[in-house]
């Protein structure tokens, strides 16, 4: 990335643009700096760094913020920032029961949000129908940003292949070989890109959350179904789409739920086995609160009865939350021993439950660590907002190749 | 590796040494290929690699082999490879009761070997001198060769960092930070290059094993203790020195061997492990074979011993064995479901237990994967060679880049 000699045209275009990448990438990850800081992140030289930003500032992307005296200058130094009126970019996160869309600005923030409930999902026939509903909403949304949107960013559930831009197969969306990206570039002629929801997420991790201050952790997202995303080294592991943390055998004898008996992670600790096995229980007379908790009767207890159940104090649910946290720990403490990982940020729906899944999940990790102390995990800070916020991070990166 | 019009000096010597180390690498990889073909393996242009071929005949690194009518063309095609008589390299595999050191030459084959057993190894104090009289039994060895060997690889057991080329921690050789490649280099005042004696093999098994075909899988070994290395997208993965496939824990409920209870792989699957069940069942009274087999009697059983009583139909020795690959087979399972491999590759001593190792290891793979069919697990065909090989190739890898 530093200035070199090379004079020839197509050479100084690519330069151009990889330089302006730089600057903005820059920007995005720290607002509100001066030219010289920029220099001294990307490695350019400050000349450049100098005719970069006029550039960027005469196209309206990146703007002054502001002026300070460091200590021991004569003259002030100008902060910059990515204007947030400068575009901006839709970012979809599409789950099994809902798809949310929002607008995202050049500066990272959410600007505005909307949620499409789907019902009943049976494939492409509903899902398309659903996007389009989601795109037109935010679009609405979205009226008082400036101009129009510039890129889609979109966080998907089920096995996705980023590089084609295409859902290979969801068992919850009832999808197979659905181009995904291809559809909704189509609806509103932008460009488009997809991610897995836990590699967004873990994106949005990365540059947002836990993991800012860390090249090497996982996130873990224990929601309907379990899974992880790598970054090592300071970069997401690019896995290949059939790499299922949840499928990590945990329990070796096996576990009643499904999988044939077969104690995958996901059959044990993920918010569908903890529901399956409160229903259960209750269904063979046990006696608990998550009976009263679910107005529609015990066949209708999702894992968030359970951990309100837990919350207050009742046995049955505390015993379930912990047995679905044991065998969380069991498995993080499997993935870092393995690939020699020490922090691990904990999000999805089931991370939400508080004392009683937090409790025996750290005592596990404790117990099972083989260098005591060494692993930490922590609770994700961005809550129900990783996928989309990845979504858009993901838009932004796109982003900034169109404008760069 | 383009042939590019950067014509500043010290660009020129830099791209001449990255062109030559191109050349050197693909006849490394295939031997008795033709210009043209190099030009093609290579992406440099045609008078490129000639100028390069020139220059390295003309220093005695590459030789002509043969030549012959490629279809179609009326002249000769001379076939070329690195003459193996050009220079060799010096190759140590340093284990927990033994050092193996090599003569390889440059075209990758193993030309003498010697072994230096190490009994009550104490630290420094001890390794030190086994690894001089290494090196000198292998240059005795090795004088019939041509000139001085040019590089040093090594490949240790332990914790490695092959960065700064220290054992950090080894238990089998007692040693705490031990600068073994400073040591080395000052002994014969050669380059030294150090790993991991799990990667070295894994390099060896990419290179010329059954990892050959394959830019995704993964090398197993089941020794002494239980290792991997993996190879995602072509590139061996730098791990952490940390990064422990062997504590993996299989068995939450825990194992009686070592680690306080608690049922890491290693404490199940390993030789070491498999050795301790075998004795504490034999001290307890049971009836095997193994007692006959062990002429120093049931407190000197190896593994080495169950695995010949398991061979001639020794129940005891049977059962043990297939506990230890069940197991060994949940944790490839998981490596597998987590990173998404599908190919094994299993060495190390247990690995050359027979059908007592290898059916129970299949029908654990079949058992618990969640795709059916996808895993395969393959014995290296390697066996004892493979780390020596890796440390070999890695010494290969030094000399290519001292050589261009």
């Amino acid at each position: 990335m530093n200035s070199n000699s090379n004079t020839t045209g197509s050479g100084t275009a690519l330069l151009r643009r990889a330089n302006c990448q730089a600057v903005l990438t820059a920007l995005r990850d720290h607002s509100g700096i001066g030219r010289r800081e920029i220099a001294r992140l990307t490695g350019l030289s400050f000349p450049t760094v100098c005719r970069v930003i006029n550039e960027l500032v005469g196209n309206g992307t990146v703007t002054e913020i502001g002026a300070v005296n460091l200590r021991g200058a004569r003259r002030k130094t100008a902060l910059l920032d990515i204007d947030p009126n400068g575009g901006w970019v839709v970012a979809l996160d599409i789950g099994g029961s809902r798809i949310r869309a929002a607008a995202m600005d050049l500066s990272g923030k959410l600007r505005e949000s909307i949620e499409i409930p789907m019902e009943n999902v049976q494939g492409e026939g509903s899902i398309v129908p659903a996007i389009q509903a989601a795109l037109d909403g935010i679009m609405q949304a979205a009226k008082g940003l400036n101009g129009e949107p510039k890129v889609v960013g979109v966080s998907s559930s089920g096995m996705v292949d980023a590089q084609t831009g295409i859902v290979k197969l969801s068992f919850n969306l009832q999808l197979r070989d659905f181009p995904i990206a291809r559809v909704i570039s189509d609806m509103c002629h932008l460009p488009t890109v997809v991610r897995h929801d836990v590699a967004a997420s873990t994106l949005a991790e990365a540059k947002l959350g836990q993991g800012r201050e860390s090249t090497d952790f996982a996130y873990i997202t224990v929601g309907v179904g379990v899974g992880a995303g790598l970054v090592m080294g300071g970069q997401m592991s690019e896995l290949p789409t059939d790499a299922e943390f949840g499928l990590m055998l945990v329990a070796p004898d096996g576990d009643l739920e499904r999988f044939g008996g077969r104690g995958y992670l996901e059959s044990i600790s993920s918010g569908r086995s903890i529901a399956a096995v409160a229903r259960r229980e209750i269904q063979a007379g046990a006696k608990s609160l998550m009976n009263e908790l679910s107005a529609a009767g015990p066949a209708f207890i999702t894992a968030k009865e359970v951990a309100m159940a837990a919350g207050m104090g009742d046995d049955l649910a505390r015993t379930i939350l912990a047995r679905a946290a044991n065998y969380l720990g069991i498995g993080i403490v499997n993935l870092a021993h393995v690939l020699g990982l020490n922090l691990f940020v904990v999000g999805g729906g089931v991370s939400m439950s508080g004392d009683a899944f937090w409790g025996p999940l750290r005592a596990a990790v404790e117990r099972y660590e083989y260098w005591p102390g060494r692993i930490r995990v922590e609770p994700s800070v961005l809550g129900k907002d990783a996928a989309i916020l990845g979504a858009g991070m993901l838009a932004l990166d796109k982003t900034i190749e169109t404008l760069a």
